[in-house]
């Protein structure tokens, strides 16, 4: 029972620290969980020693007496059990699958409702062409007009596909509001709405946003049973399985989610991971087709799309280089798409005047992209052109077709039947259909993905693959009207095959994957065209690659989303790059001997966010890293007016506090002086809140946490902390003068009886002081490299490890930083977009390298000398930039 | 023209440091690449030094006057441009994928042959049942004996899977000649034998095996063209493409041998690999299948074991629940066959009698169990009753059938058709021929699998599984005539689904992956059973996973390879463990100023194979780690006779060597007590040469390279360096006394005049010399932990960066050290493989955990007090004991 006792105590503290660390939990990077769970692990040992823990019933209870108690004691042990059971993974990821396909489901019902109404609307009003047209026009801007209100309004986070964002946040980055209640509804509400409108847009994406949201909720909600120990690691590895759970249950294809997801969220992939998602994935797939079942939409489990091509021969071996066109085709037609789709958004960003109206009336942009398109697919209209009242749906179980549309070059050869009638035109044939169908969709689906609303381009992008596919298929149908094959049997050539390749390629080529082609194996249903669609999907990602950025990494880059981009294939100068080229070699420190003058300086001239900790000015030993926050906190600490009070206290009151005007006045000049300072504000650059639109009225932000303790030394201190505060900076130096002049009336008023003058000498005197770290967090371990690592290594470690930065040294010296946005340079300076290869400036071929190990040699001798004769100059430093000016 | 001469160097030294980089491609650890990447460097200039470099014949051919010389200039600069094209990754990938589809292809073909022979033989000899029966069992036993045989005489690496080696190679530990033409060959040879005595033996393991051979192979010849910078880490990445190749041309299945590759040879994956991965496997496989093509196997390109099923209605949905239970029963017989298979293994190696009996005739034990299997299987006898006929190919077609076989429990109702027939016998009804079947190939293949020739377990286990499935299948179709569906339609039971999804589960169980359902959908190129076999394989995994490792890392465990375990499922405690629980505090290290003696004792007393430098004993700060071999140089080069001889001439040469046989005495008396130093050699256990079976006989083993400088103080330290020597520690004490008093001798011989008193005495003060480290190569940035990181994140790094040692830190200085043995303590303690969960000794919830944060401060304000007062006792040292002793 004593056993039992201590871990029910210790399972509560850990539900209590849960809900505390979940208001963080994406608050932090992942490195420093250990001091994290250290710090937590204090606070709640601070807490219990004021108050001291009450028992818990249940241990009362064994020991009390009474008719009821076994049955309690039984009931309880349930409990406990049950509890302890809540806490597993595969009960939570049970529980994420049934939710998410409950929601998908939902949704989809919904969607399908909402076309149902429009399609019901334009077929009763075919009396009055006017009235038709009002009505198809009229019900998807009113929807996509509400979605982005409703979205803008709620939560502006929801808006956009979710995938780039989810890749951000996976690798360790925080993204704020990301993962939160007010989003989910934003992007379900907001998602149903935008696809109801019939516009072409995808749901994967949100989807993969939606089920991430999910399962933070879900984690959230199970947390109130206890049972949890809640973990940074745990959640990040169930977002990795959300992911694969949002696309599992959107398309029915567990497998190709799964695969989707690590490709596209992903740079390093844990196996163990892999497992998860296909558990969680599959139990959604299943619940969303068992649904489906039970809505007696099907009369049993079958896939999405389901095809019915023949199995004894699906394709000739002739027909190959048919598909690899396809392939190399969609190539260039991924990465059209995702240019455009850059241009969009770099255009309306760019016309001043155009945004700054648009600004204004935030709907009117969606509103005038959902008139245009739905005027030109209006089916009396162009849209008899170009299939447009079929829904997406519809269009892709037509382009999956079994038959052959075009026989022998004659379309009305055979008779078209249902829905597949729209592809047909009395007045034109299938394939000008189709080269419509193909170019229209093109640019209004790069139009309508820049739509602020939550929608996702895969759909989209896959229907006009289909339809590009599809061209391919009937041209070869065309020209091949008995098949290739020469033999005895006549096989006639498939089309729907050709679409199927297509969809693969395309979408492939755009999301630069290559398990869409194990997606269309699970939306079809039929595995029979698996090498076909290999070789597109490959062929179509060699080019896209070449050519563009994914469509998500286009977003995040326009996003401007922390990112590390990825080494392209085969390029061995990569091998050739060492971290000695990249470094930044002149870098801020702080030593562990050091006043806090120092500090100051150091805050002064970096903007580092991580400063490193190095034994001695002489030695660079370096110790660890301590953040800038902290080093800020250990100098506002030391200058706080409390510690000032103390000292006061402490002196003889010989003055009085009856200079206050005049500390007031001169305290004004002062402060502009500081705000004033020459260069300094001109070098911070506004941060664009791509992420964050919440308006940013001085009203609404409040002042940050340290600013009504600042003294005068202080406030340079916070301008040049500004920059991790992108609120602060949009405040006028004018606004954060008067807000300080307040908060120096209110200590005034307070009793602080020192003048201005006597302020300053007792902050200089303080600043001359040596700095006690005691009271400040190190991270003991930052990551540290070599100068020799290879860019290749370098990279991979920033990926597996999530770094934003990484410490160089030899021998335990500091030498230089490395940080994300070095290694950005490198990679993109010997990979441009145009195809150009630019070599990187010092990667050079070391022949001479010898050099730098006798360098080596020389520094490590040094620091052995230095054990002799106890002294070491820093200028006998490394030896690295002596190995450029080497003669060869 | 200077710029493109400077390439040329480059290249052509790049080549030249590659020949001499194959020959240690996996002789090293990935960590200290940049520091060999500098020696290497440093060696090719001081090469450059020593004979000057001939100018390129194409440099001077440019100036050259001639006829011809324009021409020449084309076909130089046409050469150029090919091989700057062959070092790129596409090309090597595509050449890779030809290789192993030709090899794959011939080898298929060999086998096909084989058995086809043996059944021309069986069926030839049909008028005497003796020699039709001497043939059956003659045939098999001749080959198997040969494989055995060859393999064993050619390159003993070459037996058994390869997946478990290629698990620990990608890893980055050394394999040595795992990945040479010689064991290619073996393989190659080894395997068509093995697969051609019809066996139940699998070819899936041992071509991940040969594709990665292929790969090394291949990079090696490809050098010879130049235009390669040869580089671990790309080579690292080439074999995981290389696996992937391996599964995906075995079968046919790109996307399965990828996912399959991934999941049994890695535990973090990085997503830039899949895409080579996929470009080489669906290369393969394509022209795998073309060559069925064209030697006119198949009509066009389809799956390797094509099935029929219908698309309409695949199964109902109140057929899940038997699917499950073939899921869960294959959880079971998966990890009883890697129990059972282990047992053998034990079983044979335990029994000291039959093992030495073996051994000396080594091809005793494969000729035995050939007999067996093959006296077991022999058509007219016991063989009738499990279908002894039919090849593998045969029965896995069989059992994949459309139809069913028995109807309302009457199997006598349809007709056996062809190879169908095998399964009928007139005297007893289908499911009575499948359990036997079963039953008989489970101990067979289990068995088989320990022969010692190259053989996998995939294939028999697969076949075990589709079975097993058609059992269930059969049942459920006998149980309901008319199908479950209860709709208008009637949709009869498809017991060959029931086959396919059996299948998937025991293989998938026994390999512990899931991606064995997508092999399934390839290899029968359908996918409409995607959800019944998605559940039988994650069931299946459920169950094995929980019970047994791995049949791989079961191997991995049986030949003592260095291995992680993986982290369990939803194991809460791994986030509880810390480093500090679970790390060697009291290891040996080597100060920046210490003396030579202190080397030799820190040898003396530790195994390690990296020992940690620090700045010295009192302040312990880590700068830096060197290796045991290292150390042992720098000993060794300090006691060297050379320098001995040095200091002699530099002496007064008063003294004559008259006192020879003295001196010999005396060494050997000191040479016995040197190697009967108290319990040393009982802490040393011999190393079971389970990689290396090369005769470890004393004259096969050269003495180490260093013997023959050794004085006398180095003898012991040779001793207790014997751990890195596993060939050494099979000597014995006197073989190796006689071995170093032979080379004194020598040493006598070449005029070294001194007296072993004499060496004594000088070798006694050079041990108090101070250390010169400047010689040694040292690894300046060795991976760090922090005391409070935890188990799992521990794990994660381990596996992620293929670490097998990592000092744990406290602000820069040492405080311990985890090592791969004690993390896979740590996990196994909590991971019993009885399913009893035992708690890991120190893992007690942290309700006093601010204690530490307080001993964590405490020691950063010792380091800052020793920077005012210089000055820091040692033993005020990390508070992390304190911790646990801490009253709660």
């Amino acid at each position: 029972s004593g056993g039992s006792g201590g871990t029910m105590a210790s399972e509560s503290e850990a539900q209590r620290a849960l809900q505390y660390e979940q208001t963080l939990m994406y608050g932090r990077y992942t490195q420093d969980l250990g001091t994290f769970a250290k710090d937590e692990a204090a606070r709640l040992r601070l807490q219990e020693g004021d108050t001291p823990r009450p028992r818990h019933p249940s241990e009362l209870l064994e020991y009390s007496q009474g008719r009821c108690a076994p049955c309690r004691v039984c009931a309880l042990q349930c409990q406990r059990f049950l509890i302890s059971k809540v806490g597993e993974d595969w009960v939570f990821l049970i529980l994420l699958g049934l939710v998410m396909a409950l929601v998908s489901w939902a949704m989809d019902f919904a969607i399908a409702t909402c076309l149902q109404a429009q399609k019901w609307m334009y077929g009763g009003l075919d009396t009055n062409v006017l009235l038709q047209y009002m009505a198809w026009v009229t019900y998807p801007t009113v929807l996509i007009t509400f979605s982005a209100g409703f979205t803008q309004i709620l939560a502006p986070q929801a808006v956009g596909s979710g995938i780039p964002e989810m890749k951000t946040i996976l690798r360790g980055v925080v993204l704020k509001e990301y993962l939160t209640l007010k989003t989910f509804v934003a992007k379900v509400i907001g998602l149903t709405c935008a696809l109801g409108s019939g516009m072409p847009l995808g749901k994967e994406g949100p989807f993969v946003h939606i089920a991430s949201m999910c399962a933070a909720l879900l984690s959230r909600f199970l947390s109130l049973f206890g049972g949890f120990y809640e973990n940074e690691a745990r959640n990040i590895e169930m977002l990795a399985a959300a992911c694969a759970v949002g696309v599992g249950c959107c398309f029915a294809a567990p497998i190709g989610g799964v695969l989707f997801s690590i490709e596209v969220t992903s740079t390093f992939f844990a196996v163990r991971n892999y497992w998860r998602g296909f558990f969680a994935a599959t139990f959604s797939a299943f619940i969303f087709r068992v649904l489906a079942v039970w809505n007696k939409d099907e009369e049993t489990i079958t896939a999405l799309f389901k095809t019915r091509f023949r199995l004894d021969f699906p394709f000739d071996l002739q027909e190959l280089p048919a598909f690899a066109v396809i392939g190399i085709a969609s190539g260039f037609g991924g990465a059209l798409f995702v240019y455009l789709n850059r241009k969009i958004v770099q255009f309306m960003r760019r016309q001043k005047t155009i945004n700054r109206f648009l600004m204004k009336k935030r709907l009117l942009f969606p509103a005038l992209v959902t008139l245009i398109i739905s005027t030109l697919t209006f089916p009396p209209g162009f849209g008899q052109f170009m299939a447009g009242q079929l829904t997406q749906k519809d269009t892709l179980v037509t382009l999956f077709d079994n038959q052959t549309w075009a026989k022998q070059g004659i379309s009305n050869e055979f008779e078209y039947l249902g829905i597949l009638e729209a592809w047909h035109h009395p007045r034109s044939n299938v394939f000008i259909t189709l080269v419509v169908f193909i170019l229209m969709k093109f640019w209004m689906s790069a139009l309508a993905t820049t739509i602020p609303v939550p929608c996702g381009a895969f759909m989209p992008v896959f229907v006009i693959g289909a339809a590009f596919g599809r061209l391919v298929g009937e041209s070869m149908a065309a020209w091949f009207p008995d098949g290739i094959h020469t033999d005895s049997n006549i096989y006639r050539i498939v089309p729907g095959g050709y679409a199927v390749v297509g969809a693969a390629a395309l979408s492939g080529a755009v999301t630069h994957t290559v398990s869409t082609a194990v997606i269309v194996f699970e939306l079809t249903g039929q595995i029979s065209h698996i090498l076909p669609v290999m070789i597109a999907v490959i062929l179509a990602n060699a080019v896209a690659q070449s050519l563009q950025p994914s469509l998500y990494d286009s977003i995040i880059r326009i996003k401007k989303l922390p990112y590390l981009p990825e080494l392209g294939w085969g390029h061995h100068e990569k091998y050739n790059v060492r971290v000695e080229d990249i470094m930044v070699r002149d870098i801020r420190y702080v030593t562990l001997n050091c006043k806090y003058r120092d500090l100051q300086q150091v805050l002064h001239s970096t903007k580092m966010k991580n400063l490193p900790l190095v034994e001695s000015a002489e030695s660079m030993i370096l110790l660890g890293s301590i953040e800038r926050t902290q080093v800020g906190a250990l100098l506002s600490n030391q200058l706080s007016p409390q510690r000032r009070l103390l000292t006061l206290r402490q002196k003889v009151l010989s003055e009085d506090g009856h200079r206050l005007s005049d500390s007031s006045i001169r305290f004004q000049i002062s402060t502009e002086t500081s705000s004033g300072t020459p260069a300094r504000p001109a070098l911070r650059k506004p941060l664009k809140p791509a992420l964050k639109r919440v308006p940013s009225s001085p009203a609404d932000s409040p002042p940050a946490g340290g600013t009504d303790h600042t003294g005068i030394a202080l406030k340079s201190l916070f301008c040049a902390n500004a920059a991790t505060e992108p609120t602060e900076a949009q405040g006028t130096a004018y606004h954060k003068a008067k807000r300080v002049r307040i908060s120096i009336v209110e200590e005034m008023i307070l009793g602080d009886k020192m003048t201005p003058a006597e302020i300053l000498e007792w902050e200089e005197q303080q600043l001359d002081q040596l700095v006690d770290f005691s009271s400040a967090k190190i991270d003991p371990a930052p990551f540290q490299l070599v100068e020799h690592t290879s860019l290749h290594k370098t990279h991979t470690i920033f990926s597996l490890l999530g770094l934003d930065h990484a410490f160089v040294t030899s021998i335990g010296r500091l030498v230089g930083m490395v940080s994300l946005k070095e290694l950005r340079k490198a990679i993109e300076g010997s990979l441009t977009g145009k195809g150009v290869k630019v070599r990187p400036p010092l990667a050079s071929f070391r022949d001479s390298t010898a050099s730098t190990t006798e360098a080596d040699t020389t520094a490590l001798r040094q620091l052995w000398n230095r054990h002799q004769h106890h002294h070491m100059p820093r200028e006998a430093g490394p030896g690295g930039d002596d190995d450029d000016d080497a003669p060869k």
